[in-house]
């Protein structure tokens, strides 16, 4: 981050201020603290539509939250997004890193030297350098190891060491515990001393001298039981306890079912080594669904949005080629019928439509079965049931979807053996996808894979090339 | 619910527990329970393998949390869920309806008569029987709604009156509150008198004699602090503030950047008149993320897994019915060609290669922007820019995957003008691709409408149609 110096550059930030200004009035970037009443929003928009300066730009980032500041960063221009970035305190930078996304991330890390993103480091959390670690230079992360307390470092290094989709990764180590053998009013005595709680400390974790979890204390409970009760008759023993290397997918899960707001994490031995809560596990969710999304879209990652072309270009490529591939795949199936197709160019109008609907149908049953194993609603005994029904379905589509594309060809090309050609194509081609759909995410799931991940393609693939196939094949049989 | 009278019944009931409770066990669904200490796994497995009978069955239901049974309905097929529900004691009815999905309690409630339905609806707070109200007889509301007290009446009419994307539908009405003017002390005393606090209650809604919003006392601000300080010197004044009418998708975005477990609900003159806490606000995520992909893949809702055939045709119908329209349009155009084609028959076999490449490309851009659009950032200012990248993406994508299908027609084909014709189609689609997918989610924004219904089938038809035309019409021009 450097700063402006000289007279020109400081007007050419002046006009961005302008601009950016503008940007954030006229867009409601400001909105975050709409509601809140020291800073009512009509005072805050005068602010920036009559003192469009630096000054006042920089005086609203700095009442701001550092989410807002992130959203702010993320919806600019590369060039208007560093000028902002410029603008932010240093000893902000960190919490505001932590906020944005990967990709945003990226660029802003970029414009920093070494001794600004150590001094950033300096100022987080183990669990949250964690969290930054994947995009911090080797070195610095070295670095800021070294300058660690015992204690800390090897919270850094329990936390790095999980992957990504762990609850290890979600953890925090912000937890308040206190023993089972003292009284209410003790504890409220030792929480009175203490500066303030945690973030998200709706419990209170009872462990013994061994640091083994033995029940929580909910703060809720703690209010309005007797002072002079003893914790280990007002505590909790029935709690969830994550582990670790839970998968953080059912922890996210446990969280929903049960409404928690922060839980337990115990090792092998059931010795307390930290806590999840629920922001975590909400922006675990947010992340979770929003990477399902882009991955049937064919992204590979979120992209930042004005990612310079090469790189948005990488991070399409993968799934055009794999496309692509299936593309040719089926056209060499059609090329397999060029001579039908020769002696009866309808069939060449004809075919996408057998091929497409059957795509469509396939990928209705594939998501309903990803759904289902989601959420844990799949297992052998229903399948078999599922299997059934989706067949059902498909036949029933068939008869009805097969009859209307029937009448359509005939409609057009007159020819009774045609169309009938087309209804048996549709049908046995929608058959097809409903036995395709349900195998392929099951398949995946049993070889322990993610059946979200490429389903879409390969029942695509499926469906083009074997309805084209069954299309052309079924019309060279019974009209050449 | 009937309960089994006769012998023959339930002998028939106990072959079904037999089998519900190896599926249980076998596919963990009693998980829930299993890092709990009172109750530790291994025992409750023993128990269940052991002691296969209605009994104990009926047993392990009482014990699992109402989320747990919920999630073990909705993976039963039909007659084994109904059996389960047989078994679920009465007073648990309205705790479980509440938790299991939409077509689940459908499900369920079709078995019950209206007795049953009435003591339901009674154990449920206003806001619960709100969310449950679209599925119950009208006749039964009315009766509930007769049978409440003023107060309880007048919540639930409001609740009811708000559309299911708005704050209000999220909202509950259990708050605490405080005056400004009496002691932390005075405070903590009111506390242990009540009996236990509402779920969720992280904070202490401070208002005035007319019920406006003076400020929040956050419960660990209330552990922390002096206890002779007044209420008014310790609470927060800057707070998140929710609107009934207020988007659900907006109050989402301000939990997750504000990491909230719970916030005001204020009326347009800011008297308090209730609270939205995080875990309704995680359900809602989770809802709309999963309707985004279900709506992707054509699925109108959320389906019941072992839903009756014709029920799922209704819920697949108008999607298939939509790919159809587009499907037999470009079969028309590719109908309008079948001259070239028949002097051609490679065409046919290329062309849809030319197509299909085009909507995945297409589909990648429109996910990109639908997304910044969900999350607020794009603007037109930046609308420009993120044009101008698109299309350089495109137009960069076109020449090398055009070049690649080109050589892929050149070495089946043997001919030059025809895999340069196939490299320019692609190239145009693709830029078609981009520009369709720039303006489709960009107008529906500005329609009021939401960008991510239905893009996808817009853009597809685009590219197919327009594919199909570019290839074709080219290669008559050029190939004829």
């Amino acid at each position: 981050m450097t700063k402006a110096n000289n007279p020109r550059e400081s007007e050419n930030l002046q006009d961005h201020t302008k601009r950016v200004v503008n940007l954030l009035h006229k867009h409601k970037l400001v909105e975050g603290l709409v509601h809140t009443q020291q800073m009512p929003r009509q005072e805050l928009v005068e602010a920036l539509v009559h003192k469009q300066n630096l000054a006042e730009l920089q005086n609203l980032l700095d009442r701001l939250h550092p989410a807002d500041v992130a959203h702010i960063l993320e919806a600019m221009p590369l060039e208007d997004r560093l000028m902002i970035w410029d603008l932010v305190k240093a000893e902000r930078d960190g919490e505001i890193l932590l906020e944005v996304s990967d990709a945003v991330r990226e660029t802003l890390l970029a414009t920093m030297d070494s001794g600004e993103i150590r001094a950033v480091a300096g100022q987080l959390d183990a669990d949250e350098l964690a969290d930054l670690a994947p995009d911090l230079p080797r070195s610095i992360i070295d670095d800021v190891f070294q300058s660690l307390p015992m204690e800390e470092r090897e919270k850094l290094r329990a936390a790095m060491s999980y992957p990504e989709d762990a609850v290890g990764a979600l953890m925090d180590f912000e937890v308040v515990t206190v023993r089972e053998d003292v009284s209410l009013e003790v504890v409220l005595r030792y929480l009175r001393r203490l500066d303030e709680l945690p973030d998200h400390t709706d419990q209170l974790f009872v462990i013994d001298r061994n640091e083994y979890l033995r029940g929580v204390l909910p703060v809720n409970k703690l209010l309005v039981s007797d002072a002079d009760a003893k914790v280990g008759s007002v505590m909790n023993t029935e709690m969830v306890m994550l582990h670790p290397n839970d998968k953080a997918h059912e922890a996210a899960q446990a969280f929903e079912r049960y409404d928690l707001v922060s839980a337990a994490v115990v090792n092998a031995d059931e010795k307390l080594v930290g806590r999840v809560t629920v922001n975590a596990v909400m922006d675990f969710i947010r992340e979770e669904s929003e990477s399902e999304v882009l991955n049937q879209a064919g992204l590979r990652q979120e992209e930042d949005l004005f990612a310079p072309v090469w790189k948005s270009l990488k991070n399409r490529w993968t799934w055009l080629a794999i496309n692509l591939v299936t593309a040719f795949i089926a056209s060499r199936v059609i090329g397999v019928f060029e001579d039908s197709i020769e002696k009866l160019v309808a069939l060449a109008a004809l075919m996408p439509i057998v091929a497409g609907i059957g795509g469509n149908s396939g990928n209705q049953t594939i998501t309903m079965i990803v759904r289902a194993l989601a959420l844990g609603q799949l297992n052998p005994n229903s399948a078999k049931k599922l299997f059934t029904k989706e067949i059902a379905v498909a036949a029933v589509n068939g008869l009805v979807w097969g009859s209307v594309v029937g009448l359509f060809a005939y409609m057009i090309y007159l020819s009774i053996p045609l169309s009938l050609v087309m209804t048996l194509a549709m049908t046995l081609n929608l058959l097809l996808a409903s036995i395709v759909g349900v195998l392929i995410p099951l398949t995946l799931a049993k070889l322990g894979r993610d059946p979200a991940a490429g389903s879409s393609v390969m029942i695509t693939a499926v469906t083009d090339s074997g309805g084209f196939f069954i299309f052309l094949g079924l019309a060279t049989i019974f009209l050449m």
